[in-house]
């Protein structure tokens, strides 16, 4: 049957990216899908009060997936809650440099696993006094746990030896100790094995070489700051596809965010996007269909053409068709 | 009269590259001072039962200054209660690439200046069940200004335009909205320029064009990651200083570990603790001094004997030889 996906485009370039990758998805002849488009982000605040409107949260809470592209100044409300309708438990980031785009480390390729439901962003902050907030950052064993399942599996499935756990135990010795210990556990009754890294010494070891770490099992906040770190090894945000993966829902987003400096002139790098569209076809089980436009991003990537953050002068669409042929020739 | 200077190897290549910044402050002729040195990290926990012994954090809460090398295991329960000792609310923290020292980025030249007190460092954890944890970050409105005083005063006495503030108060939004605005309300009253990045935004733009920053103002642990991912772009922990600054006291460190592979084989980099030697002397006023030595310093890094962690063979004895013959020369 088809896959009935929900296209959030949000704010800036997530107009014009999103829009690609569905002229890609649709572009997959072998896979049938219908698209069921929603509002969210700045201009949707703007126009109805709610940054991410009840209709938009239950379609992508019904949807078999949601495509989602960036928010502005409402990111937060939007994508959090968004996350959560799709009852995601993992953020899987990528950091790939692919061969023709200058990057400051060639030859980084990383996968984060970010548990995505917890620590800083669980949100309970109290203005304790006119001086004094506090943050209540929650750890679960459980969730640490369902994490850990997901990252065994994810490296057993591609014979990956082991996974990374990055934590910051030294300091945070009761709630990161929590989770370092479960994602342990669950890794050694899986049979995978794992090192640990402090957060610190991740970020320093990653710059200088990234090919000592492939996948990467870390807290909500860590995973942000260090895939966004990768991002800067790699090139920058204009690659970076990104799923959140629930048991029976996911949501697929670019990392980068709507690049008002660029948005509306058509010329927006939408590789991120497509990428992302390919790790929803992968999620739906079309595993050739996921190959085919990962291979055809990377192929234009190296000698198709270039948006002007990669040096080119090609438009969004001229990047997007290249994409699309490469995929009939197939 | 002389500086009182509590000295505090520590574990590890402690025990070799603190030696070797004392030796150099021997070497300064016009200043004078009297070292006192104490134990602590896991050698003394072994012996004594505590990491950090009543004696060691009394001296170094007596003392004019305090210089420390690194510890263990132990780290935290060393590290965190001697920056308290000292009183110290932020830490100093400067990343720069040196001409003649492989960086990835080149024209690295920032200065960190992490808030030492609070966030997630303030410890309260508990365990609330058997599947749950917390931790309580705190954030306040007086140690947020404090921070922001030194900023502001650090910038004005360098004439540096102004500074970058990193925070994530899209998500902690009370906690970092809190520290986001103390920071820039005392800027503004200083007329200090500031500018905002949110922590993972930072990440990836500091790896892309480090030149952009100068000055960065951060809470704890941001500080903490962000500076050790800045010393990835600079070449390696091996070069990086820290200054631990409080109202009427102060410790100097630097930022490397223990380096368990290495100790003992008396080829340690001392450069980061011969440059926190440096920064010692200029908190204690003695500015021809410490200029002296940082340019020593830089000297020997472009055209003197190299350790084997930057390329060379020498020993940690022959970096500290020719640093003092520099010195000497002036
Ligand atoms: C917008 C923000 C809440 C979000 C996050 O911190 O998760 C973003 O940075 C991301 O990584 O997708
Ligand atoms: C050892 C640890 C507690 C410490 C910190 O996190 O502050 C270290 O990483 C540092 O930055 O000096």
């Amino acid at each position: 049957g088809e896959h009935e996906i929900v296209v959030i485009e949000g704010d800036g370039i997530g107009q014009e990216v999103i829009p690609a990758a569905v002229a890609v998805l649709q572009a997959v002849d072998e896979v049938g899908f219908s698209f069921t488009e929603k509002q969210a982000g700045d201009d949707t605040r703007d126009q109805t009060g709610a940054a991410l409107p009840e209709t938009t949260y239950e379609a992508a809470a019904d949807a078999d997936a949601t495509l989602f592209g960036a928010a502005g100044e409402t990111a937060a409300d939007v994508i959090l809650p968004l996350r959560e309708a799709v009852g995601s438990f993992v953020n899987i980031r990528p950091a790939r440099a692919y061969p023709g785009v200058d990057a400051l480390q060639p030859e980084t390729d990383l996968v984060f696993l970010r548990e995505n439901t917890e620590g800083v962003y669980s949100g309970h902050e109290d203005r304790l006094s006119e001086d004094l907030s506090t943050l209540t950052r929650v750890i679960t064993t459980s969730a640490s746990e369902q994490l850990a399942e997901y990252a065994c599996s994810y490296v057993t499935e591609r014979s990956i030896d082991g996974f990374h756990t990055v934590h910051k135990a030294n300091v945070m010795q009761e709630t990161d100790g929590r989770f370092r210990d479960a994602v342990s556990r669950v890794a050694a009754s899986n049979d995978v094995a794992t090192n640990e890294v402090l957060m610190d010494a991740f970020a320093t070891r990653v710059c200088l070489n990234p090919t000592q770490f492939d996948v990467v099992v870390c807290p909500n906040l860590a995973g942000d700051v260090l895939s966004d770190l990768a991002a800067g090894l790699v090139g920058g945000l204009g690659l970076l596809p990104s799923a959140n993966i629930g048991q029976t829902n996911a949501l697929f987003e670019p990392v980068h965010g709507t690049a008002p400096d660029i948005a509306g002139d058509g010329i927006a790098n939408p590789s991120a996007s497509i990428l992302s569209a390919g790790m929803l076809l992968e999620y739906l089980g079309e595993t050739d269909a996921a190959t085919n436009v990962q291979m055809a991003v990377e192929s234009v990537l190296n000698s198709g053409p270039r948006t002007p953050d990669l040096g080119g002068n090609a438009s969004t669409e001229a990047v997007v068709n290249a994409v699309i042929e490469q995929l009939s020739s197939h």
